[in-house]
């Protein structure tokens, strides 16, 4: 699938990172794009972020470039909104926009303050290097602590003409994912109102990124960014371009969950049965956030005890004796007691790299559904993370 | 300091362990005691929580003994109400009581049957061995995966004369500690109501175990229980006594967060200056919560930025340009910017065997404030609990 008309990437290695790695990327559209965005709703937020939801509302939705570093995350420094303004400032010069058509956002580690001369320095070879295909290299140049590039793409017709949406993100699954930084970008041809891709954008993210245990929990710099530059001259209907970004998000949001740090294994659980849609997520995020339970699947224990357990304290309301529960599709537990399973034959089972939990409250006669995806929990999540910063 | 009067404690192997250790305890009160307790929030509830539960109702709040196992949770399985019902009723009729004066609890894995014929066997040689020497002893009997028991005492002191307040408490300190089983028994020789020693029962446990980073998160079969047998005839204040259970309480809780599964330090939040003293549990509880903030704690690393973002998503409103940080009493962060501590200085003292993290909104002129205790997350703690039920 080709990637969607008039726009182009570059990247660079500025200095930023420790290690020379390209650590900026430029993502310009031809013409001003419609704009739509989803930030972190920490109430400690970087500067980037800032700066971008004021750049957003000065240009009544419209960009044409985001900025991106990784190495730094520029937030609780003290220099930290006049660094974003003054790369953003530049960035624009350099393009020949307004400053507030460039949308910036960072990742990386907190508290450290980040040399903007840097960015501004690497500018000119940015510039000069933009290029249509120069996508994948802007996902590579994004990545932190991701030991893939994740990218995903999708494509919507009307009468025989199709408009192409294109993703990148980095971010890595966590255990209680409360600071692993997710970026987002998604660039599109097809013709799209501001309303409507807000709408499209608030709806794909809530079945995607709002699934990966994520939610209220964020990083202080989490961004997803839309831009639709609509030079495919393809309007596809609301509903239509929802469906398509939401593909993109979900297929993004999976990535992210199976590079979780130091994970082994993608988990999926589906929640069916309960009140409402709303008690499914409170019960599938509770069974995604458990260290317990992800430290059994490392373990390829089938200890659906700590499933049931899991749900118990999530806040929804269910009878506990309609419980039923299925790993790797093998029935572990029926109305709230064990099943006579082949432990030994599940155990094999639970070796692979994709696993699959199913609560099941059918006995109640509830509809709400829902779900999430998580990783395992293992050694080297802790190896990662009590090294970062040092 | 001694014993409280009048209690009496057994142990023995049943047979439910793997490991021919001891695994069951038996402890009695001389005469009916005040009885007051504490059980799980989750919706998910063990046989023994139900039935602990309804002899205390049954009972009127008086309690003769208490009947403990490890090794098996008897929850989520087909017999658990019938074994906690006649184990308990065995204990009952082998102590000359009524079975709603024996409170039953129990630890260990879940969905697997119980066999209560084990305890039942095991009865004689429990009472023949009853002995007020044998407390500790208990205290070893109901360890899971602790490393060291746990035991607390007080006393409290009215007009020369001594009551005494002995506690034993089992459960592992953990990430997000919600399946970790915490069991905790406390004798006194204290006159005591049982209104009063419910709501000081009510009150040590919000200062200390709920101060655990646990609270809502709890286990199917989380218990603490108060005996009170007046054998001292030492009366002392509502108050009085109320600080004293407090105090065998916090050590208790502090002891669980030392032994945390894989842990090697013992981490204490203060929180200071928030809008309230709710708001500042609620920072203390995120930070205490935090496996981001716990793995740096393990790798000896001052990255303080993970302590303001796990506050920024805690709930509680801020304004993070007034937040200041401390790590072991070296200032990190002033008005939510880094302060230039040295790096190395600070590693090394962050190697010791605890950890001290400050979090203090001095500039907003709240007066909430709030104490955690949590442990470091390393990888013994993936190690311990990727292969606990195989």
């Amino acid at each position: 699938m080709s990637l969607p008309l008039g726009f182009l990437y570059a990247t660079t290695y500025a200095g930023i990172r420790k290690i020379a790695k390209d650590d900026v990327a430029l993502i310009v559209s031809d013409t001003p794009a419609t704009a739509a965005a989803v930030f972190t709703k920490n109430l400690v937020v970087a500067a980037p972020v800032e700066l971008a939801r004021k750049n957003l509302r000065a240009s009544k939705g419209k960009a044409s470039a985001i900025l991106v570093n990784a190495g730094n995350a520029n937030c609780a420094t003290r220099t930290g909104a006049h660094v974003a303004r003054e790369t953003v400032r530049a960035a624009a010069q350099a393009l020949g926009v307004k400053p507030e058509q460039v949308l910036p956002a960072s990742t990386g580690v907190i508290g450290v303050e980040m040399d903007g001369s840097m960015i501004e320095r690497a500018l000119p070879v940015l510039v000069a290097g933009l290029d249509s295909e120069h996508f994948d290299a802007a996902a590579v140049a994004i990545m932190t602590t991701d030991t893939v590039a994740k990218t995903a793409r999708a494509e919507v017709t009307r009468r025989g003409k199709a408009a192409k949406i294109a993703g990148m993100a980095k971010g890595s699954g966590m255990i209680h994912p409360n600071m692993a930084t997710t970026l987002c970008f998604v660039m599109t041809d097809a013709v799209v109102s501001t309303a409507e891709l807000r709408s499209a954008l608030r709806g794909a993210t809530e079945r995607s990124f709002n699934r990966l245990s994520v939610d209220g929990d964020m990083s202080t710099n989490d961004t997803i960014i839309v831009l639709a530059n609509g030079a495919s001259g393809v309007k596809a209907s609301g509903k239509t371009f929802e469906a398509a970004l939401t593909s993109v998000l979900e297929s993004l949001a999976v990535q992210i969950a199976r590079d979780g740090e130091g994970a082994r294994k993608l988990v999926t659980i589906d929640v069916e049965g309960a009140r409402n849609d709303a008690d499914a997520a409170k019960i599938a995020r509770a069974i995604a956030n458990s260290p317990l339970v992800k430290t059994a699947i490392a373990g390829s224990d089938p200890n659906w005890g700590r499933v049931l357990c899991a749900a118990g304290y999530s806040g929804a309301a269910f009878d506990p004796r309609k419980a039923d529960i299925d790993m790797q599709g093998v029935p572990v537990c029926r109305g709230g007691l064990a099943t006579d399973f082949a432990e030994d034959e599940l155990k094999a089972k639970l070796d692979g790299r994709e696993c699959h939990i199913r609560f099941s409250l059918r006995g109640s006669r509830g509809r709400g559904r829902a779900r999430f995806w998580t990783c395992d929990l293992t050694e080297d999540y802790i190896r990662i993370n009590a090294s970062y910063r040092t």
